[in-house]
C-alpha cells in the first residue's frame, strides 16, 4: 500500500516558482520583499457539509483552493503560497489524480506554489491555508467602509446556491441554467485579478461566501455604518428576477464574489480596472449613516428578509 | 444555537502580541523583520487516527499546537503564529472551553498568536498551520548532515508510543511509568527553546514524529549519507532497556523530540545550549559515508529492525 510520502511525491510535489523551500522538509520557507506584508487565510471543507458526497474530485480540488484565494483577494493582496492538509478514508489513486489535477489547475492559473501540508487517513476533509503578500498597510479591511461609499459587487450572485438547490432537488432550473449554476457551485473563479488592484481605490472589501446580506452585515458592523441596497441592481440571473427567488442572491452561500466599497469619485478608475481584468462589476447601493441594512424594491419600498446567510452550525 | 462567529469570539479570539491583524477579517496580516524569512508547517489530527475518542480536550488542544511547533523548532526557527481549522460533530461548550484552554496554554507558553482559521461542522478533525521566522538562509534542513557528524537527540524516546500501547491494553506498565508515558503521549513538549539556538551549530535537524528509525532515514536519504547508532546510548526509560522492548524507542511515533547532527567540535557549545534551555540531550551515534543505517548493541553487534515507523496509511 502507498505511504503518505509516496502520495505526496506522486500527486502533490511540484516545482516551486517563488518559494525558498517547498514540500519535503519539516517546514517550508518563503521570503517576502521589502515593504510587503503577509496575508494569511485558512478554510476547511468537509464532505457532506461543504460539498456533496461523490463530488467530482477535479472540481473539488479546484474549489478547495479557489475559496481560499478568494479570501486573499478580498484583502486586496496577491495570493502566492498554499498548504494543503487532507484526510482520506482510503487511498484511491484515481480520485487523488483528479483532485490534484483540479487543485493545480487553479494553483497554476493564479500563480500559487503548494509549499506543504499533511496527508492522513480519516473522513474526507480538506484544509487549506493560503498566503499572499501586499504593500504594507494597504490591505482592504471590513472596517474601512465610509458613509456615501458606493457598494460594488463582482459577478453574479446566487448562482452557486441555485446550483446546490437544483442538485438537492429543491429547485427546478432549465437545463442550460442548471449547468451554469452547478459550474458556479463547483468551480468558482476567485476574483484574484481584480482583487489585487482594488487596494488603490476601495475603502473596504469582503468576499461573499456566506451570502450577500450576511457578508455585507460584517462590513457594516466592522465599519459602524449602514447600507441601502437596490434590489434591482443586484447582479443575478434573469431567472431570479422573473421568479422573485431573491433569497438565492441575498442569502445564498458559495458565491466567492467580492463586495467592496469606494468613494464615488473612483467610479471611472474602478470600471477601468474591471475592464482590464475582465471582471463584471455593479454598484448595488450606498453606505449610509443610519446603521440599518435596507433593501429597496423598484418602487422604492423597503423589503424584508428574514433569513440569515449560510452558517455551518445553524 | 451558537454560530461559527460566536464560537470564534468566545473561545478563539485573543489579544495579538506580534501580529498586524488577527482573527476577524477575511485574512490575517503579519510583518517580518528585515533579513528574516518565514517558515511554515501544517499538521492535521483526526479522531481515532491521531488521537483516541474521548481524549481529554485540554490535552488535545495542547498537543494539536505542540506537534506543529515541533516542526518549526526542527527548522531552527522561532514559531510565532498559528491558524486553527477545526471541524466538530456538534457544539459542545464544555469541550470547546477545555480545548481552547489547552491550546492557549501551549500558545502562551511558546509565545504564539492564533491569527485565524475556520470552524465548521464535521467529524472531529483539527488542522493547524504554524508560521515562524528565522534569519535568512539559516534554517536547518534534513539534507545538511555531514560525514562524521555526531547524531544528537533531545529527551527520551519511546515514551509516547508506550503510553498509547498501555492505553490500548497491549503493554503493561507500572502505574507511575504509565502516567509518565500518557503524559508524553498527550502533552508533548515541543523543543522550541533549544530549536531556535541550534541553527548556529547543527548541520541538519528533524523532529521525531514517526519514530527514530524512520525520521533518521529521512535525514540520511536527503543528505545521501548513512549512520551508525549505539543502541545503549538511545535515551529511553530503563524499562525499555530492561525489557528489551526497543521497538518503542526505535519505531514508536509521537515523540516530538529533535534529532540533529553537528560537527564534533561543537559538542561543548551544544551542551551549553542544552543546559541553558533545560533540555536533555544525548549523542546516539555518528553519520557515516556508508549509506546504511546500522544499530549496534553493547557488544558491537549489528541488530536488525524490520518495522517501519508510524505511517497513517500502512
Amino acid at each position: 500500500m502507498s505511504s503518505e510520502f509516496e502520495i505526496i511525491d506522486r500527486y502533490f510535489k511540484k516545482k516551486m516558482k517563488q518559494t525558498a523551500l517547498g514540500v519535503g522538509d519539516d517546514a517550508a520557507i518563503i521570503n517576502i520583499k521589502k515593504n510587503r506584508e503577509i496575508v494569511i487565510s485558512s478554510d476547511m471543507l468537509v464532505e457532506n457539509v461543504h460539498f456533496l458526497k461523490n463530488t467530482n474530485p477535479a472540481r473539488l480540488g479546484w474549489k478547495s483552493l479557489a475559496v481560499n484565494l478568494s479570501d486573499i483577494a478580498a484583502m486586496g493582496a496577491t495570493p502566492r503560497w498554499a498548504t494543503l492538509s487532507i484526510s482520506l478514508p482510503k487511498i484511491n489513486h484515481g480520485w487523488l489524480k483528479e483532485f490534484s489535477k483540479g487543485f493545480f489547475k487553479c494553483a497554476d492559473q493564479f500563480g500559487i506554489d503548494l509549499i506543504g501540508g499533511d496527508t492522513t487517513k480519516g473522513p474526507l476533509t480538506i484544509s487549506i491555508t493560503t498566503m499572499g503578500d501586499i504593500k504594507k498597510n494597504k490591505s482592504l479591511l471590513r472596517s474601512g467602509a465610509k458613509i456615501n461609499d458606493d457598494i460594488w459587487v463582482t459577478g453574479q450572485l446566487g448562482m452557486a446556491s441555485m446550483g446546490l438547490a437544483s442538485l438537492q432537488g429543491t429547485l427546478k432550473l432549465a437545463p442550460s441554467l442548471k449547468v451554469k449554476c452547478i459550474k458556479a457551485l463547483e468551480t468558482p473563479t476567485p476574483k484574484v485579478l481584480i482583487g489585487s488592484h482594488l487596494s488603490r481605490y476601495a475603502n473596504s472589501c469582503i468576499d461573499i461566501s456566506d451570502g450577500l446580506v450576511q457578508d455585507l452585515k460584517h462590513v457594516l458592523k466592522a465599519s459602524t455604518v449602514g447600507a441601502s441596497l437596490l434590489l434591482n441592481e443586484i447582479p443575478c440571473d434573469p431567472f431570479i428576477h422573473a421568479s422573485k427567488k431573491y433569497q438565492f442572491a441575498l442569502n445564498g452561500g458559495d458565491d466567492y464574489e467580492l463586495l467592496f466599497t469606494a468613494q464615488k469619485k473612483h467610479r471611472l478608475a474602478i470600471e477601468k480596472i474591471a475592464k482590464k481584468t475582465d471582471t463584471a462589476i455593479n454598484i448595488i447601493g450606498v453606505i449610509t449613516k443610519n446603521k440599518n441594512l435596507k433593501i429597496m424594491d423598484q418602487k422604492g419600498k423597503s423589503i424584508s428578509f428574514n433569513k440569515r446567510g449560510f452558517d455551518h452550525f445553524a
